[in-house]
C-alpha cells in the first residue's frame, strides 16, 4: 500500500465534486473457477484499490459526504481462518493502514445504506461482475437488471477526473510493471525457436509475470497468426519464415499495469518483405511519442498515425490515391482497424468498466462511427500525467480482404491485386506505453524492448 | 476432445438414471477480472465438460429425456468475431464433435424449456459462479435465493456415481496432469535458493503450468510457513534452515488435474529435528497406498493414518497415552487438523460444486464431527477406478497449539512442554494421488517426484 495520506488526499479530492450524497465503493470478491472454494488468483476492484487500498477480498468503502464520515465495511477472522490462513491483520488495522478510523462487519453495510438512503443518493460505480451487480440490488433494492442503468455519471466523471492523471507514486509503479514487460518481452525473443509451441512461450510469459507482479495485465496475446487481433490460441509449432506477435504485460504488486507488444521474426532474421511492413508500423511507433503532448487531442494523433501507415503502404503499392482522403475515407481500416491506443494505469485498459464514452471522450472530442476510429478507446485532449498506448500496427485479414474485396470498398485507395499476394503475411504490432510530460511525452520503461530491426536480430542472435 | 462416441456412451450411462424429466448443464461464461472485457482465463465447468466436451464459453447442453432429445445451445460467430478472434467452427460443428446433431442459439433455451417445463421436471447441478445462479434464476423462474436449494439431488447422485469412476481415457490425461506436476515440483527443488522471494518460485511454477497445461489446477501453496495449511502469501525470502512446503498442481489441456505436495529443505539438507518428523509423515503418505483398496473405506485408511502419526508423535515425545484412545478423541488434530484426501479429476477437489457429503460420503459413510476428522473431503467406500489424494501432514501452528493448552484440550494425549519447543518448526505435507485398482492402489506419476529424504536432498544438491 501507499502511505495512508495518500489514500486520504485521493478521497478528499473526490469529495471536492460532491455537494451532497454517498459514495459507495464495493471491493471485489473472490471469482469461482470451477467450484465455490476454487478461485482464480484474487483481483481487486481499481477504483477501490485507489480510494482505499485494502487487497482483500469482501470489503466495502463508503464516503458518506452528508454525515461527514468514511468508513470501511469488513470482517475480522475467526481462530478456523488463523489455522488455514495465518495470523490477518484485523479489519481496523487495514482502515487504519488507509487513514480511515470508522469499520463496521460487512452485513451493516445494507442497514447503513438503508438509513441514508432516506434523505441521500447513493452513488455507486458500474458493476462488472455478476455477484456485485446482485450485492448491489440486494443492498440498494434496485432490480439486477437495472443496477448498470442507474450508476452514477457523476461519480464517474470525479473518478476518471482523478484516476485520469497520474500521480508520481503512481508512475513508479508504472515503470516497475515496465520491467516485468521488458522482462517477458525479452524471454518470448530468447524462447522463439522453431519446434518450440507458442503455448510454452506464452506460459514462461505468465511464470514472468507471477513471479515478479501479481498476474498478467490481461491475457497473453501470442501468436504466429498476429494479423487476428485477440487470438488467445497458442496452438502452433514455430516455423521458420513467420512473424510471432506476443501482445503481454503484467501488473505489478500494486496491480499497476504494462502493455506491450513486439513482433519477431521466427528464424531470427526479418525476410525483405517483413522489414518494409515492420519499417512502416515502428515510424507510426515513433511517430506518436513525438506527436502526443498535452492540448493535443489522441484523435488527431491516431488520425496522424494512420496517414503515416497510409503513406507507407503506398510506397509499397498498397494503398494508392489522397492519403487525407484514404484516411477520412477509412480505407486504412483494411490493414489497421483498430484505434492508436487506450489509457492505461491500475487497469491495461483504464477505466473501461465506467465504459470508454466516459473515458477516453468528452463533450469535445467525440467516439466516431467509422469502422477504425470507431475501436479507438481513446481519443479526448492529452493532459500532463495521462498514460497512453502507443499501439500501431498492419495486418493483413484474408476473411477481411475478401469481404471488401467483394463489396467493391474503398477500390480507389485499395490495390487489391497486391494486396492479395500479402495475404499469407500475418500481421504486426508494436507497442509501448506514453506518459504524456509537461511539454511531450515519454516511454515508460527505463528498459528498452529492443525494438528496431537491428537491435530484434541481435537480440535474437545472442539465445540463438 | 475425446472421441465423440465417449460423450455419447456417458450421457447413454446418465439417462439410465432417468425415466423422466429434463437435464440442463449450463457450460461457464468468461469470467471478469477488473472491466466486463478482461478476463480471468477460461474455465469451462467440468460436468459441462465430462458430457458435452465443449470447452468454449456460452454454450448449454440439454438432455430431454421425456422428448428423446439431446441439444448443444450456443451462439454462432460474425465476421466482427471473425476479425477480432480468427475463424471459429460453427456451433453445429462444436456440437457434431459431441455426437449431437440438433443446435439452437443460446437465446432459445430460455423459451425451450419454458414449454417443456410445464410437464417435465428440469433437473440441474448447483451452480457456483454468480452469472450462472443468475441464469437459472432467469430462465427457470426460480428466485435467485433459492436456485441451489432447488439444484436436482438426483442428478447430483447420477453424476456422481458417474464421474467418480476414472475410464481408461481419463486416467491417461491424469498422467499427464501429473507430468506436469513432476515438473512444477522438480523446479521448485531447482529454484529453491536462499535469498530467492517465495513468489519467484511461485512464478515459475505458474509458468510451467501454463506452459504445458491450461493452467494451475489451484492457486499454489508454496511458503516457510508451511504450518499454515492455505497460505498464498509468498512474501517472504528463502532463508536457512526452514522448510518450504509447496502443494501446487496443474490441469493438462483436457483439463484433468493433478495435486502433489512437497516439503524440502531450504538450504538443502534436512536437520535431525526435521528428519525425525519428516519420517513419520512419509511412513503416513507410504502407508495409505498399502492399505487404499477396493470396498476399503477412505475414512478408515485415513483413521489408520492419523494412527500411524501418533505413534510417530510419542517415538518423539510429544503425544503420549494410548494410541486408539488418542485419535478416537481427535488428539492427534493438533498436529494434523486436515483429512487424508479428497476425490481428484477434472477438478482437483472433484465435484466440490456439488457438496462434499454427496460426493465423499454416502448413506453408510457420514461425515463426522469431530476436530480434523470433519475435515475430511472423502470417506466412503473405494471402488475401483477412483482417484484420491494421499496427503498426511504433521503441523506446528502456534495460535492452535496456545488455545488447546490454555483450554486443557486432551492433556492426556500431548505433551504440551514439549510441543511447546517446536513451535517454530512449520509444517510438513506430502502429498501424491493415488488410483484405485482392482485389488490394492497405484500412485499416479510415471515420473516420480523425488520424496525420501535421500532423494531430496540429492536432488537438490544436483542443483546447488
Amino acid at each position: 500500500m501507499f502511505k495512508s495520506t495518500l489514500y486520504k488526499e485521493r478521497r478528499e479530492n473526490l469529495k471536492k465534486f460532491f455537494k451532497h450524497g454517498v459514495l459507495l465503493f464495493l471491493g471485489n470478491q473472490d471469482s469461482p473457477a470451477n467450484y465455490p472454494s476454487n478461485c482464480y488468483k484474487f483481483r481487486q476492484d481499481s477504483s477501490f484499490l485507489y480510494f482505499f487500498g485494502i487487497n482483500e477480498p469482501c470489503f466495502a468503502g463508503l464516503i458518506d459526504i452528508d454525515n461527514d464520515k468514511e468508513i470501511i465495511f469488513g470482517n475480522d477472522v475467526d481462530m478456523d481462518d488463523i489455522i488455514w490462513m495465518g495470523n490477518q491483520p484485523t479489519v481496523v488495522d487495514r482502515a487504519a493502514l488507509a487513514g480511515i478510523t470508522e469499520t463496521y462487519p460487512l452485513e451493516e453495510l445494507s442497514s447503513y445504506l438503508h438509513r441514508v438512503q432516506q434523505q441521500s443518493k447513493v452513488h455507486y460505480l458500474p458493476p462488472y461482475r455478476t455477484a456485485n451487480c446482485l450485492m448491489i440490488s440486494e443492498i440498494l433494492h434496485i432490480n439486477a437488471k437495472e443496477v448498470i442503468a442507474k450508476r452514477s455519471l457523476e461519480l464517474i466523471n470525479a473518478v476518471v477526473a482523478l484516476r485520469s492523471t497520474k500521480g508520481k507514486e503512481e508512475i513508479e509503479e508504472l515503470e516497475k510493471a515496465s520491467y516485468i514487460g521488458y522482462k517477458m518481452h525479452t524471454a518470448a525473443m530468447q524462447f522463439c525457436k522453431l519446434g518450440v509451441k507458442e503455448q510454452e512461450i506464452a506460459g514462461i510469459l505468465d511464470g514472468i509475470a507471477a513471479s515478479y507482479g501479481k498476474m498478467n495485465s490481461f491475457e497473453t496475446i501470442l501468436s504466429q497468426n498476429g494479423e487476428t487481433l485477440h487470438n488467445h490460441y497458442h496452438n502452433q509449432i514455430i516455423t521458420d519464415g513467420r512473424l510471432l506477435l506476443t501482445d503481454a504485460g503484467a501488473e505489478n504488486n500494486m496491480n499497476y499495469c504494462s502493455d506491450h507488444t513486439r513482433t519477431i521474426p521466427t528464424g531470427g532474421k526479418f525476410t525483405q518483405r517483413q522489414k518494409e511492413v515492420y519499417s512502416i508500423v515502428l515510424n507510426c511507433h515513433d511517430k506518436a511519442v513525438e506527436l502526443a503532448k498535452p492540448n493535443v487531442t489522441y484523435l488527431s494523433v491516431h488520425l496522424d498515425i494512420c496517414k503515416q501507415l497510409v503513406e507507407g503502404l503506398k510506397g509499397l503499392g498498397l494503398m494508392k490515391g489522397d492519403t487525407e482522403e484514404a484516411v477520412a475515407a477509412g480505407a486504412h481500416a483494411l490493414f489497421m482497424p483498430h484505434g492508436l491506443g487506450h489509457m492505461m494505469g491500475l487497469d491495461v485498459h483504464d477505466m473501461e468498466d465506467f465504459g470508454q464514452i466516459h473515458v477516453g471522450y468528452d463533450q469535445e472530442t467525440r467516439p466516431s462511427n467509422l469502422f477504425g476510429t470507431s475501436s479507438l478507446r481513446m481519443g479526448r485532449r492529452l493532459e500532463e500525467g495521462f498514460v497512453v498506448t502507443d499501439e500501431p500496427g498492419c495486418y493483413f485479414i484474408p476473411a477481411l480482404i475478401d469481404k471488401w474485396r467483394a463489396e467493391k470498398m474503398h477500390t480507389n485507395f485499395l490495390c487489391y491485386d497486391t494486396i492479395e499476394t500479402y495475404k499469407d503475411f500475418g500481421g504486426i504490432r508494436l507497442e509501448d506505453d506514453l506518459l504524456i510530460t509537461s511539454n511531450g511525452a515519454r516511454f515508460i520503461g527505463e528498459k528498452h524492448i529492443p525494438i528496431t530491426i537491428e537491435e530484434v536480430e541481435n537480440y535474437m542472435q545472442d539465445y540463438k
